[in-house]
């Protein structure tokens, strides 16, 4: 668009003043591809960080994006606080494990193949795995979810392992130890997005454990988010999966 | 594999004991899918840990990966250990800033479309970023350098931000305060494989301050790999680039 | 004033017993240029911290004050303790962004020239920033907010950077990773005060990530305070805005 | 042995000035069980952690318990102080691996049923496993070597995992991420020593992450000993293998 | 079982996909000798681990094992928890130091000769060391408990030393600075399992200190659980008072 | 008084059996002089460490001294659990600043010569240097306080530090920084208590910044207790001020 | 120049793609304002990090500053290196204490009215405090040093101080407890960069110790830089220098 | 001084502002009394803090002690340091273990009643302990060594209990678990000076752990000093110990 306004002042259209102007909004140099790309993911979700966020901040937001008939997830989200939302926008949809609420607004359905895996070990960890979870789905993903594989029942993650090899990207959430995606990482040919998580207690630290356990991982194609961050593990493997279908 | 045996148990053609035998390696049962896949890799390099290994150790286990004709790589080498080396496995090449060795085997070569970008901030990052350019292109991946394009001076950063965007996947390698992969994350819609480094002094603490930056970094598509850990980095964004040719 | 106690024993109007009482009261040794600074400061607001005092102590301490006819700011006030102590005390007025009362008892109005920005990047460092912005004021310094360029869209920084570098002194506040002292410190060339903020979840670990960020910035010309003291960033940037001014 | 004394006392065998020395020394009163199961020990070798104490020291223990006729271990000797001890005392066998000095002094032989595993991933823990090894054989106990059973490689754990259930106790030594033990411990019912190295790097934190990741585990049966403590590991296995042996 | 199924495949008795779903469960591999373990452990009871459980999880794990008439022990329980769920299962019985509940399902005793000494200081670490004893009870195994024996007032440790030196295993808990075991270490000859407590203040942190405090001592024959992991203890000292017994 | 026992046991007093079982009691061995030293103690509080206990506990314990006619100084009270105390012992006086409660049940004064300086910053340390005050007192000792002396308005502490100097030993109580035990340390010859306190934010980290600074204090005669711990400061300040008592 | 860019576009002296071109570079758009300060720098030494550097690359950077007439400042340079460098570069003069290089190129003389203090406590923060002293000085600011004026001599400093109150700025070196900002900091009311430093030992742990006492300093004005970063407090002194100057 | 600089004054014998300029100094104002209690310590030694300082510097500071005839404490002095001094100052005598020199220039000889108490566990403790053991000596304070009574061999603390007992104060040095002070604390009623080593390995982190152990102790009267300061622990033993002298 640079090309088109030095065009437009070369041929007197616009004054060198107007162009200034508008070259100052930045939407139009180097910074604009941001938005370009932005544009190619229309029909996802805008995804709203809820926690520290009261409710009517929460419902502002979604609002706005109401209008431009976007799908909206909001993460982090308290029972209370959802209570709260649903009532004005009755079009939210709460999930209490994950903590997610979600709208949809947009008719477009994305239609990507294959799946992306969830794996974790058991209840404790089911809230930030949900959260990956819903995150992939609202992505338009197909999610596949394998929660009862921990590490000290290594046969319950061999019974499954044929199906978490066939994903295209693993979602590892893991707290106490965090020792799963290495045992994973090692039987599949897959990128793992690797999530510790803060359950456990004791020396856990808070997922410091767990978060030096995966960093420290001995197996290759590991690569790890925050502490209990599950949409941000769920949103780098949506990544990948795009990658994956864009090219066929 | 496990049909088959099981098939020709059933025929006669083995007997129950040497089924046995046979499922006792492991080739054949879940596990042998691991192998499956790590066939598909053929031409592939392997690589060494050089770190710890005494020059004797790397060299044995370099010839028994040279009959088998792949390619080697061996990171973390330093000078001295590497010029014993390479004065009895001449066909091994040291390059000195990643401190890596390399030797050809294979004849194949991979023609992979696209390329990675490997984007740091100067001088002091540049052993751990060149081990990551050095690991992808023995993958036979292409690399593309952006290394003096720091935070505090975005200007140069905004001056190869195209060719960035361009690349599938980027590895960005950061010390001191580790900012670069959020800013570069704003920037891009591609996956990024940040790589903290031990680089800095005082409240450093060996690469602690670049970690945690890049965990809690507010971009979107960040993951993150252990401190100074350019081949784990790259590991991971050769794998994106394989699944972005796999499917085209 | 030490000069004119001794005049004064030489001259037989006090005796060196009545000398050495007034001494001891350290008015007037070394100590006594530290009172005639204060002076100079005169029309300035009392600053107090309110965490951990009630409300009575408050309301004492603020009742002392206006006798003197000082304007007075309360930091860290929650909600609840607003409430009560202006009830009691009408003048205060309530911020609740940045937890501060303020009481002008001072006709006496400061007028620098010039401008301090306090820079953040989104909604959750809002009460810190507010907390630095309102003191900035409560001292009559204007203050020029830019409150929505986090580092991981940058072009929204560059959009307002012109007028930040118009500043005497930035005084730039940031959790999550705190990256953002150092892109400004990049791209502007006067003093640099960074506030780290709690801000953040996981690896965070209450706002050491952006503390250690801030403290390893590769850019030049930041300094840094404690994590969450707006005040004290403020109140630095305040005393560089007044250098600035007395010479002029 | 108190009663006797106190016997004696009274028969006036003995005064009670020279009861007095006697109990002194502590030989006769609660402490001399301690000696009495030191007794029960005899044939077992002394064991002297060798770092910080130089050659002569070593030596001068060592010949204080040559004329008591025990074996003697030698912990954490590097070569060239070994090189010096075994110059002047010729008896002592040097173990390059586990940097242990071994003396065989007393013609008993201990003839333990069962055997300890001790198990660790690949070569940079092999010198703390070594000397768990030879503590143990040391001690009289017979050792089964699992060395190249990482979790990143989980088939090679299972072709062995038979053989490491037979163990009376396993000792598992892991660096890196260590979960070694967890995945270990979820497919034995013995008590597993588990035993974190030092070895990795950036955030491993000198063994750090290996030691969380072990207290954390969710595996039952797992203690831990500190960081590169194979001594240690071993000692503790070996309390547990004579238990199985004496009840026998 | 492997073998089983074989001889039924070359018998014509069952076709090969039959043979192959069989195999799939992982029933008769390698995995089947965890459950073969696991059936010898009958009569013991289920543990669940409480915290993070709401009761209407607690209360459905419990009543499918009560369907398998199996003892159950629940850990971690607080007060107003264990109420509401003994309304729904009267069987249980809450232990309020312990905070655990126990229901007895199995007719089954467990007779096992000697028993296991839990030690700790004072009142502080009641409860952990209540949660240890109380799972060594559930599990069969005779308590001996001795509870104000701390550093600080050696003699009344002293006083209990040789009833402590007659136990199997002890299970020494403490909080503060952690050094009862190493005093203990040093006057039995047994192995210990040392349990730090988060009990304490200031630069406690937690119960890191007791937890270092552990792992750095100087006597043979302790290992260290989690901080507060009073289960762990008493489960690792049943292991071992099992093998006491089992070859008796 | 085992010379005592064992020349009874010689003259026939006593038989063996009888000696055996006094000495069993330790009242009579090594340990019998903690004892004696208690005994000398008499007239002085016993102390019971509030925190953690219940009322009814504490009530209890309170009991049991009130029979020995012995002061009682509870320490760590909260004002609720203190009400519900005092409303059953109605002899307990509770302090809010320091958060004890006293009761005097001994005749006995003591009247040492001379006083402890318990000296601190401001407000926010008032309930640690309060805490060590009032047990100071508690065990005869006059104290004078020092509370608005803060290294940042180092002439207040000046116009006091005639009066410091003149105390046998300082208690200094100091949050934030910590910095105050060195600047008084410089001032004064006699020994120095220090007491961290978790006052702060922010990078203050409970108290961690203030311990440190205290134990890296480059002034000659600072010794450090517990982050919060006054009663502990004062205790051993009381244990210097008897000694210099004792001598005279 | 956006706009003369513009302009000669419009009059048709420059086509669209000559400007865009020129525009790309980015020296014309908004980053250009960061040359133009650098500009206004002009007489100002380049400063380069000798730290990590080796002498050739020190040596190629000073000659390409050589030909633009610049002053040289090079820190962190050990003896052997700057040997090594001065023998090739002879106008290099080196400072051992402050490990500094620095040439003089520029005939231009700085002067700035007033001066910068820089006050640390002893021999062990030279080197530290004369890097800021020399970067000071460099950049053309007169400097006075106060170097014996720790906390624990508190009188050296009242010696000295009402120089050190003279000054624009104060740059405080401290290590060991870091407590000597906050003791200027109430003596003085002009801003204060606080630079802690690794000396020490023990729980100084390498600086964090006096990191953390500055960070956490109840004095106002005081900003903290990274441990042992002498240069950044200069530098950040420096600028606040000249703005004192520059209004004048 | 202050009253006699007043009196001449008043006199007319000087002029206010001869006295002004003596004021300055200083040396007769509040400060006056640091130097007159310096002056009591005459005889005494003056101690040089040896590391970082080279040769040169520490014969320098040496020689203009030794014109006032100044007995010289020199601590952290490595062999090859001293070995050069000693060769230029031969009255210096060189301690091996403690890595101090000592030089006799006063005749006086200081003459206390009673010894000081210096323990430890054993011979990695050894160089802090005797560091402690010569400062007290060298200040002219008897002092008893109890070198092998570790926690973990308690016997053997008990057979030297009473003559640790007699002493005045202990200074009780421990590394790796750091419990002795614990235990020591709960056998005697003096003060105790606890100085924690960073002997150990692993877990123990230089020192962390003992220093954490003792400042969490369940025992009273201690008080700890930084880590490995067996200079610190030992003379705040001496200031107690002239306190029970002064008075007598």
């Amino acid at each position: 668009m640079l090309e088109d306004i030095l065009k437009r002042v070369a041929s007197g259209e616009i004054s060198p003043d107007e162009a200034k102007e508008k070259l100052a909004t930045f939407e139009n140099l180097g910074f604009a591809k941001v938005d370009h790309h932005r544009k190619k993911r229309q029909g996802f979700p805008e995804v709203i960080f809820g926690e520290g966020k009261d409710p009517s901040q929460i419902i502002d937001i979604s609002r706005a994006m109401m209008e431009k008939k976007e799908n909206i997830l909001v993460t982090r989200v308290t029972q209370s606080k959802a209570e709260e939302i649903v009532e004005r926008l009755s079009d939210f949809q709460y999930d209490h494990t994950s903590r997610t609420l979600f709208m949809k607004n947009s008719p477009e359905e994305n239609h990507y193949k294959g799946y992306i895996a969830v794996v974790c070990a058991g209840t404790s960890d089911l809230p930030v795995a949900e959260e990956a979870a819903k995150t992939a789905e609202a992505y338009g993903v197909e999610v596949r979810r394998f929660y009862d594989v921990g590490v000290a029942g290594i046969h319950r993650l061999m019974a499954h392992i044929d199906e978490i090899r066939g994903a295209t990207v693993s979602v590892i959430v893991a707290g106490m130890e965090g020792a799963l995606p290495s045992v994973v990482g090692g039987l599949v040919s897959h990128p793992i997005m690797a999530v510790p998580t803060s359950v456990g207690y004791g020396a856990n630290f808070q997922g410091l454990s767990a978060l030096l356990t995966m960093l420290n991982s001995c197996a290759s194609g590991i690569s790890v988010v925050n502490i209990d961050n599950g949409f941000g593990g769920a949103y780098n493997a949506v990544m990948i999966h795009r990658i994956a279908n864009q090219s066929s």
